[in-house]
């Protein structure tokens, strides 16, 4: 390692060379530290002098405007002409615990999280939150701006290096987010699971991030579709990725939802219960046979069904907590264990109390682990010698026993409900045409995509209607064309029963709103079904994302939404629709009839297949769908060319 | 202060009495700390020594059996006879540091949280987490079986102590809950929040918290009612609970949702602004004059709307965080400041930078304070030096944004809604005759309450439904009567438009169903309406709790309820209506019909009055009641009556 400074002072105590002309020997590795004013003359005298790699800790390079990008971008062209690699500009370095590289101000401890931020200070952040609760750390990349090198090549590069387990990401701009998606399920195929920290599920959030870094932030429901068919888990804060990475991390994950709890205490386990139950787990009764195990050990006031409150039989003798969790572990009747409460402080309380209680803590990790059960402690001693063994050994130990129910429920689901792989785009269509956005042209484009529609004709003056209406048979449907939100306008009239009616809502409707033209559609059994939306959006980094949801106002008040990445195959398009919380006013629940779900499925698949294969599609959507028993009907449509700015 | 111990052994190096009738003069506060086995003997022997207040620290006393009950039952009896009072049994102690008195394991810091806590080990949990986040606390009091002195006189003492300005509360039993929760609402009155955590939400928590101390626990619902009558705040965890305690000892509270956020760092603040906005806060960008003033102090690289980047203006010149958070404080564009990110971490850099820092820390929280303005900060050093002070002079500091922005949205969720108050329960009607639980009593009941019903008539044969129907006319509802849940069990058959209709109808129900009677009732205008549901449960210590939700499937899919202490006026009634997701339904949204809120209100609070004066009401339920334009029309009800079991 060789230091160079312009004015040749000394370093840490080290003599420093006056350039990196005068190094003894070509650098395989520049760190560039220097204020943006420098860094060009700094980067091109490292690349004379023979760099491969460069990072480039530095500020304010590249940002904001035009002529900053165009700069940013001459630099990086020089560095791949010159066969090297940037990390950065503007990141806080990197580390790499298994060579002992250490290019930031902060000290990483060994360990199996490879880190990868686009934020430095979030960065250090996610580094410490992780040192407290006992992780290490295997590798630290600051990408900065992602000029060159970009945060899903350091992603590609975690997979194939061994001493990282799992992979945390916080990254604002996904570049190319299928590539980056793609990347992240064959880390999770790897058995790396990758934590996925982002930003810009508001309008303000957006607006920063596009500000800091002129990051093109994707759309939230994007990034859970990615996260979905990728296996990435998504968490909002710092400290949720690290409370999710301790669980990922353990030995065993848990095969179900069902989680046997145990305590010194009425009230934590209590608790625990509520806490694990608003997570989606399940504390259900134990076997008459476990409880009964379970009395055979304990005093009489203790509570055996589940949770377990071992009533003041850990005061008599620590090893009974050894005693439950292993009569719990093997029962086979929970897929995780829970400890919670006081355990963790008698190593606090004396000597005697504190090799007794590591003694213990030992014995129960082998019990959970011999028995292949997922095994997890909240104590009110996370600090303790006995919780740092018990981290050290493999058991998440949390603080916060909501933290703890929030991460299990995460793992849980994600057996419940495994990512189903991400879709590759087809080819674009070599359709020559722009794709259509009047009424009529969509709803031929979607019609010719498999998307059954409800008769309809056009008509520009009051007697083309009366004949469109005649053809197809009262009572019909008048609908004025060329307005955004058409039924919000009080642009649609339903259930025109004569002439004499429609060529009253013709005049009023023409009066009003002054349409380009009208629709007259035949009245679709409204009652006799369920409103469904279905639509594709087009994001800037992952690409067309499906979405399905209750239509009309439920979606928007309850904000009952599935997505996925585009297309969505049948199959898949009935998962999403089940997944709904509104769900069970379509499956035939409690004597209601069972709509047509597959057909409802089928709709949404033409739909994202047409989208996918269609990228001047920005968006499309059917709203609402009219999903029958048998069949469905497509009731409107709505489609928004891609506009060819960038 | 005397130590009592059989063996007269010296206790903590001081000599120790062999009995109490040893003493040298009678012990006003006797601590009893005695296996269970030895506790009734020290118990008398204190009362015959004079004592007038017992702790009584032990385990296992009173627990389980109806035996242990009565012998605690006869040991209050005898503690009340002699004029004392008796905290626990089996409770783990009481604290005082206004008067340096401690009765418990652990030490208590002073400071102004008066806790209670009906669990030891919670009571400690919270003592923790408190003192790490810098609370101190005034009393501590291990309420244990509360035997003698409940929680609520533990609450009402804490009001007239002047050294607590908020009081903590784990309590799994509310014993007499409206009082309870009266004295919370007085606390308040006095500006001293009250925290509520509890257990009880699921089944198997409350199954674990009755076997441990025979509570009986209470409906969740019927705590959130209390809570929201009362102006207690409910926590979910100890963590959530010293979370909301730091913001409540602010100086200054916020007035409304508008939040300013400042970071140095794009990451941090986009996260925090996603946090923010996902609790219901408002991230609004600033005004031009605003955000210029902050662009004429911030390098270019800063976004000055809101949220702010300082962008690298913090290492430049720490008391940039200083004159941002002046201007945003003076500025009036927001209700609560918030810092994010690297602030605090200077401290801990060097001996300057901690001066620096701690400097910029007391002139940004003068300026907050000057301007009237709530500050808090999010720090990845929060227990730094700057941290420190920061809270000692009020600020709340947190390590997690979520928590911070939780903490936040309930402060402002409560100015915009402020509680109304524990309403008082009428005198019981005389009324001799007991409520009826049949269909039609059931009706008369609730229909000269001031509710209205559709016409119905009874029938028990087919003769009789057919003449029914012809006095009601065409179409109509045939109901079989018995059935616990009718419509699910196709026991209610809508649009019966005429005679064939009916007598089909009525043989199919008689030969599947058998019920015991029919009802024959005029077919509501569905269509027209809109479906909610209302009713009011009795809950064991909270009394009358009403509900309304929307009607029909959704409040169970979506759990769209609202809840408030039985009666409520017709206002109060309107509130809780327009507080569902789903009042948009009603309220006449983008164009849609409003329906009768008011008429709606009229029937929740007459229902409400009616279960508040009939004791004998368990659970009584309108659903669906059709809100119509104008006027509601009941369809359906029924009633439960009160079990005279306890």
């Amino acid at each position: 390692m060789f230091f160079v400074n312009r004015r040749g002072e000394q370093i840490l105590g080290q003599p420093s060379y006056r350039s990196l002309a005068d190094l003894p020997q070509p650098p395989e590795l520049v760190a560039i530290v220097v204020r943006a004013s420098g860094f060009e003359a700094a980067l091109d005298e490292s690349l004379r002098a023979g760099a491969r790699a460069i990072v480039a800790i530095t500020a304010g390079i590249g940002e904001k405007d035009a002529a900053g990008l165009t700069l940013q971008k001459a630099m990086v062209d020089r560095v791949r002409a010159a066969g090297a690699v940037l990390v950065g500009p503007n990141c806080l370095g990197i580390a790499d615990t298994s060579t002992e590289l250490n290019l930031t101000w902060d000290r990483f401890h060994p360990g199996p999280v490879g880190l990868i931020s686009q934020s430095g200070n979030l960065g250090l952040e996610l580094a410490q939150l992780g040192h407290d609760a006992g992780l290490g750390f295997s590798r630290f990349i600051s990408v900065g701006n992602q000029a060159d090198v970009d945060a899903a090549e350091c992603l590609q590069a975690m997979i194939d290096h061994a001493p990282t387990r799992a992979i945390a990401v916080y990254v604002e701009d996904f570049a190319d987010g299928r590539a980056f998606a793609s990347i992240a399920e064959s880390a999770a195929a790897a058995g790396k699971p990758v934590v996925l920290l982002t930003i810009g599920e508001t309008p303000a959030s957006a607006r920063v991030a596009h500000s800091h870094t002129g990051a093109l932030v994707s759309d939230s429901i994007a990034v859970d579709a990615a996260c979905r068919a990728s296996g990435m888990y998504r968490v909002q804060t710092p400290q949720q990725m690290v409370d999710l990475l301790q669980v990922l991390l353990a030995p065993h994950q848990p095969a179900g939802h069902r989680v046997a709890i145990a305590g010194d205490g009425g009230g934590h386990v209590a608790l625990a219960a509520d806490r694990l139950i608003a997570r989606g787990l399940l504390v259900d009764g134990f076997s008459d046979r476990l409880s009964a195990s379970l009395a055979g050990i304990l005093p009489p006031t203790a509570s055996t069904g589940n949770p377990v409150d071992i009533a003041g039989a850990g005061e008599e003798d620590v090893f009974n907590f050894e005693r439950v969790v292993r009569l719990m572990a093997q029962s086979g009747e929970a897929d995780a264990l829970l400890l919670t409460g006081y355990f963790g402080g008698y190593s606090e309380q004396s000597e005697d109390y504190r090799r007794l209680e590591l003694e213990v803590a030992a014995a129960l990790t082998r019990s959970a682990h011999d028995a292949g059960r997922f095994l997890m402690v909240h104590s009110m001693y996370p600090k303790s010698p006995t919780s740092q063994q018990l981290r050290h050994d493999g058991v998440p130990v949390f603080a916060d026993i909501d933290a703890a129910a929030r991460s299990l429920g995460r793992l849980a689901d994600r057996t419940a409900n495994p990512p189903r792989g991400v879709p590759s785009l087809p080819s674009p269509s070599r359709s020559a045409a722009p794709v259509p956005t009047d009424y009529f042209g969509t709803r031929q484009l979607l019609a010719e995509a498999g998307i059954p529609f409800a008769e309809a004709r056009t008509a520009e003056s009051e007697n083309a209607a009366i004949a469109a209406a005649a053809a197809i048979g009262y009572p019909v449907v008048l609908k004025a064309l060329g307005a955004a939100h058409k039924s919000d306008a009080g642009g649609v009239r339903l259930a025109i029963a004569d002439e004499r009616q429609l060529t009253d809502a013709f005049r009023e409707m023409q009066a009003r709103l002054h349409p380009t033209s009208f629709s007259v559609e035949t009245e679709a059994p409204l009652a006799r079904g369920l409103e469904l939306l279905i639509g594709v959006k087009r994001d800037r980094r992952f690409g067309p994302v499906a979405l399905v949801g209750l239509g009309g106002i439920s979606a928007e008040l309850f904000r009952d939404l599935a997505v996925a990445l585009a297309p969505v195959t049948v199959e898949h398009g009935v998962a999403l629709i089940s997944s709904l919380r509104g769900a069970q006013l379509l499956l035939g629940h409690r004597g209601r009839p069972r709509f047509d779900v597959e057909a409802a499925a089928h709709a949404l698949s033409a739909l994202s297949e047409l989208a996918a294969a269609r990228p001047d599609i920005a968006e499309v959507e059917v709203n609402p769908l009219l999903v029958l028993e048998p069949g469905v009907l497509a009731l409107d449509a709505r489609l928004v060319r891609q506009s060819t700015d960038p």
